[in-house]
């Protein structure tokens, strides 16, 4: 079983950075890890030499499908210029960015270096769809999951209909998380969706009047959201804005020991949980309505970090479908069994209310490079701690904050806990 | 540039496992990692309950193209009965297994754990040969390299040409490297290969007589790897007898912190050198004829452990290709630039030589299953230097041995120092 020992040493950020989401025909991982770079770079207070930085982990699932290309970490290391140093691509699904993290934390803690850089890249659109979602598919137990006939919205609808058949919920409880997202991303310029589903409705109705066709018969969002053409179901009870997009993108953080912290800036951001579990995949499980591995890590990081669910601002959760973050905010304990679905429609996620999940967007609306997500989630929280978020910073004071990262459908998640301390 | 800190806690081997390297048309890369976890437990001298396991490496290059199957980790892990613990993949083309290792060293160094599992894997013979050459170009810059016509064997030999022309080397001189490959992986039972070349060849006449052909005229197996019929030229100057075989298998190996190295055998191996380097792509380079993140990593892994090149008695070198192992035994320092083919010639690195080298039969006879490389060079020291390595175990004591693993042109190197201290 998972422990909770101390780490040797502390480890704080003291950089973040990110590319735009979105798609990018023209950009390949290493250009898209480039722009993430610099943005990391100009992110540190007091300036960064990036020749302190002594080594380097890449969050990466499938650039071998994506775009052909293996042994990505020294490719987007040189593309940095940062060679010789040591560079080592992690592999975890959809988990790959934390689990890039949680590499970086240890190979501070054990001695070996004090500044490591961590990053986080994937090129998903050079192919066609149904590609991407095969490509995707390789993160289930492709023998046993996808021979039978699994995708990863399937998965997720299987998912939903077993906590809509345990606590009651409805298809429509689950589009409270796509409004609250995207009105979320809305407010982040980096978001490959920065537009409310409101704003996104009224585009179309302008549009069709444009072209001189019939105005759709839509008088709010939940007209736009239950018609069958605007929001065709993917795998019932999942619309087609219950999905996570297809997204090129990357993200990177800058971590340093602990006690060189002040160095780089004065208001660093320590790690003082961070936690993985691993399960078996989703077909040899009893129960559908929550992720084992998740409660695991997130009981280890709140553990690690001496704290509890309710001494935590802000997270940032694993919403790839809008149902995986209803069980996420259960499983990190924000609520309890069968209540998350009612905090998001009671507003309790939202960015002005009691418990916000993904004011970034999630990867619902500022979209989900997979191998990049888990680093882009730790990016919008650096910033809301340190009340940089502009338009989306959350009121009032973010002192501890949380990630919640998932692989295929929880065969492994990763749990970061994160304090300012000024 | 890489530093050379020490680790905040020693790690010691308790236990080493691998399956048969070959050809298994029956065998995925779950059943593999079974046979070599198994191995691996029975290796314990004072026994293994598995649940003192707290965290599991994994090295793998393409499960992805060869199985059609990312997310691995936690499918081998979940294989073994081991979910919960953490599963992490790392991939690092033909140096993942060290680089796993690497990662599991700074998992216990961190303080966060106490035993973790580092494994390695690779099921390459599903798909048809000229594919598995397109997925290993994979681990090359695709975009520069691959595109321009660029494949591995084609590399190396480029590497071997500049070799050739800038110290006088023959491409005879190769052919002492595959002799004693193939001779030390005779005396081993999980090599893909167990027969010396002298022994192919008379299998080779036998089965010619048995089938009523004329006999080949081969006086000497310098005939027989002359014969363009036997030893076919791949790209000049390799030959096939120049290149490692593809291979299904997988190895494993237990890591504990130092300290408690004692609670599992009386004879543990210390790892007191650890490093890697990277490097940029091989059209980048001036020179070929040295691997410039392998002279770092070595010396890098000298400077941790406190000794030199000359203390170490055996070395397992990433003999991808016959001209890997020269360039390798000069690039780790146990011979001068220019040195190392005819310290082959002459014998110094075969197994009863002053330096032996690949004493397993290295990747060339013992089969190279990428992922799994890393880890089982490692298995073969650890026999060695307990003196349990049978018909192959070298003369004399081995109380300090050495790992040198080669990611694709040498774009990632990394590179282990062992100890044994009874």
């Amino acid at each position: 079983m998972p422990k909770s020992r101390p780490l040797l040493r502390g480890v704080s950020i003291i950089g973040v950075g990110m590319s735009k989401f979105g798609a990018f025909p023209e950009k390949n991982s290493r250009d898209l890890f480039v722009e993430a770079f610099k943005d990391m770079t100009g992110s540190v207070d007091k300036g960064l030499d990036p020749a302190v930085i002594e080594s380097f982990y890449l969050g990466n699932f499938s650039s071998d499908l994506f775009e052909h290309q293996g042994h990505t970490a020294p490719l987007l290391l040189d593309a940095v210029g940062l060679t010789p140093i040591p560079a080592t691509r992690v592999e975890n699904a959809c988990a790959s960015g934390a689990t890039a993290l949680r590499q970086g934390v240890m190979a501070i803690a054990s001695g070996l270096y004090d500044v490591v850089l961590v990053g986080g890249a994937e090129k998903m659109t050079d192919l066609p769809t149904a590609d991407v979602t095969d490509t995707l598919a390789t993160a289930a137990d492709v023998p046993f999951e996808i021979s039978a006939g699994f995708t990863f919205p399937g998965f997720y609808a299987a998912m939903a209909t077993a906590y809509m058949a345990k606590f009651g919920m409805k298809p429509e409880h689950l589009m409270n998380v796509a409004i609250k997202n995207h009105d979320n991303g809305a407010l982040n310029p980096n978001a490959q969706f920065g537009t409310t589903i409101q704003k996104w409705m009224e585009g179309r109705i302008a549009s069709a009047i444009k072209k001189g066709k019939p105005a759709p018969n839509w008088t709010s969002i939940w007209d736009f959201l239950h018609d069958g053409y605007a929001n065709p179901i993917v795998a019932w009870p999942l619309r087609l804005f219950d999905c996570s997009p297809i997204t090129d993108g990357a993200s990177a953080l800058l971590l340093v020991a602990e006690e060189r912290a002040r160095e780089f800036t004065d208001i660093p951001i320590h790690i003082i949980g961070s936690a993985q579990a691993s399960d078996t995949a989703l077909h040899n499980r009893l129960d559908l309505t929550s992720l084992p591995a998740a409660k695991l890590a997130s009981s280890q990081a709140y553990g690690m970090a001496g704290i509890s669910a309710s001494d935590v601002r802000i997270a940032e959760v694993h919403d790839c479908f809008t149902i995986a973050e209803v069980i996420a905010s259960e499983d990190i304990g924000f609520f309890a069994p069968g209540e998350g679905f009612k905090a998001a429609e009671d507003g309790m996620t939202a960015r002005l209310g009691g418990k916000p999940i993904n004011t970034s967007g999630g990867l619902k609306s500022k979209g989900h490079p997979v191998g990049a997500s888990g680093v882009a989630q730790v990016f919008e929280l650096w910033k809301q701690m340190r009340n940089e978020a502009g338009e989306r910073q959350v009121p009032g004071d973010v002192p501890l904050a949380m990630t919640h990262n998932v692989g295929a459908t929880g065969s492994t998640c990763v749990v970061h806990i994160f304090e300012r301390r000024e």
